[in-house]
């Protein structure tokens, strides 16, 4: 099958009405009145970002998956992706099948659809490209700029089983050696993180500012308090790591290193986001009464502009708080 | 520098107002009532799309041009993209300049802005996508599909001069010599292929189906006949090749063929597009009032759904229309 053939049989099913059969050269899509569109892209390279010669349903959801996630994390809905394939010519018949389908589910979970894209063939490692387009009423996207000194910091879900998965995934030791249940977590996180959309309705009326977390929480808060012209604070003691991810930290020489680890790793996709002080008992019943895991874990204060982080007093710099890799 | 550093400082200044100067994760648009966007993504491959460690202002150019094609052969309008780059590491920093160089050149040119995108390291060959978005009037958009039985069909400037463009950019050899100005056109049309906007009026206003001409305008023409569930016939000796590709074709062994080939190559990226048989003269009159070179190249005949194109008479099948190689 030539590249026609494996679009029209595996991905023109994906296509809304908006893709046109991929029958077109471009997309055609009519936006809602009073809603603003946004746009977002992530690319995935082979050996990089998802293990060598791994061209299934597994990184199709990762791919999907993470670019929902900045949709959500801005209090967005998807709508449609553009999609670019390049990967080994004589890999294609054996894994778009397995690949359309990692995007079909995900589609079907997500309410969104493939409006397009582009197939090409390379030598070399494959590079996955998603350009995800979603709506959010006008005027209401959080940004991640926007937070103000004395504002909280909150962070949904828990974290840390991103970093165990990938190390899981990539064939990397871990010790001590994790029970049945938080292999699967581990797993789980790394091939289908989670977008922030349930708590969509919390960010539309209390954040002033957020990101998904994709550098780590740690790297992820400076970046909103840099663009804040902002310091902040964490309380280290206070970030809700999963349990698998407890118990790997206690097995460590130096737990709250490990801890510091899990934290600057990222991909745990949840959502961090900043609001003012005044709503922390209605943010909090409000998570309460959706049944959604919501926890503070600190405060913008003031910062002459400079990027650093004061994690239980200890001042740390922008530089240190980046992720291992991605 | 590091990505951060550089997208930064070579990147941002690119941005529109939509990018919201690259610090976030999505960007933001609001559309304007009454128009439709339309949606296209095209990738370039190191050593297939373009010469290998050409990473500068050329690729970025012919890139950004590409897109543009199909917005304009659509009718439409440019408004902003979004912009994947994987690249080697080691090679970001002494080649993003110059490879954002070439968007701003091109961006200047067609009025559109960087609205987001990613980067991301590849230890091989490169790959760049970028997402174009357009607007059209509501319901303004020339498909690909629409063409009747009878319609006209169309091709605007000349043909050709982008597969000797190839030649030369790869460095296969082209006997005859070409002259010093034809030269300058092979490699201008490989480079620099002008998106069809300057017809924007007429396509708007006389178009059934249109699409640009990337897979070389037998393949194309094909396409718009198969959407339409009809047949085509293309005058070959109307085809208007440039005056380069001419001089070529008559040096070979069998000029014929030699037209045959150019006229397969794709990659001219002008627009084809079929029209009302009826209007023929309001097209001619209105090419000529806006001096644009508009040529009738053939006409949308009764067929039985198979894929064939009846070239002088002669009936050549789907299979055979295809381009050499992009």
């Amino acid at each position: 099958m030539n590249e026609f053939d494996l679009i029209a049989r595996y991905f023109a099913p994906l296509a809304g009405p908006e893709g046109l059969s991929l029958k077109d050269d471009t997309a055609r899509f009519s936006p809602r009145e009073d809603h603003d569109l946004l746009i977002t892209t992530d690319s995935f390279v082979e050996g990089v970002h998802f293990p060598k010669a791994m061209y299934g349903a597994d990184v199709a959801e990762r791919l999907l998956r993470t670019n929902l996630s900045d949709i959500a994390a801005k209090g967005g809905a998807p709508l449609g992706y553009q999609l670019s394939v390049s990967m080994p010519a004589e890999k294609m018949e054996q894994w778009i099948p397995a690949f359309a389908k990692g995007l079909e589910t995900t589609q079907a979970e997500y309410h969104c659809t493939l409006w397009g894209g582009d197939m090409t063939a390379t030598t070399g490692p494959a590079v996955f490209s998603i350009t995800l387009i979603g709506e959010v009423r006008q005027g209401n996207m959080v940004e991640r700029a926007g937070a103000s000194v004395g504002d909280d910091i909150w962070v949904s879900g828990t974290l840390g089983d991103a970093m165990l998965g990938c190390d899981l995934v990539t064939n990397q030791p871990i010790l001590p050696a994790p029970k049945g249940e938080y292999i699967f977590a581990f797993e789980t996180s790394y091939w289908r993180p989670e977008p922030a959309f349930a708590y969509r309705p919390i960010l539309s009326k209390f954040a002033t500012a957020a990101a998904d977390i994709s550098d780590g929480v740690m790297a992820d808060v400076a970046h909103i308090a840099r663009l804040s012209d902002a310091c902040a604070t964490l309380n280290f003691d206070a970030l809700p790591f999963s349990m698998g991810a407890e118990s790997w930290a206690d097995g460590q020489k130096d737990p709250q290193q490990a801890r510091q680890a899990l934290a600057s790793f990222g991909d745990d996709y949840g959502v961090v986001f900043a609001a003012n002080a005044e709503n922390r008992q209605a943010i909090f019943d409000a998570a309460r009464h959706a049944k959604l895991k919501l926890t503070l874990i600190g405060s913008i204060l003031p910062g002459e502009g400079s990027v650093c982080l004061d994690v239980d007093g200890q001042k740390i710099r922008w530089a240190q708080t980046g992720y291992r890799h991605k």
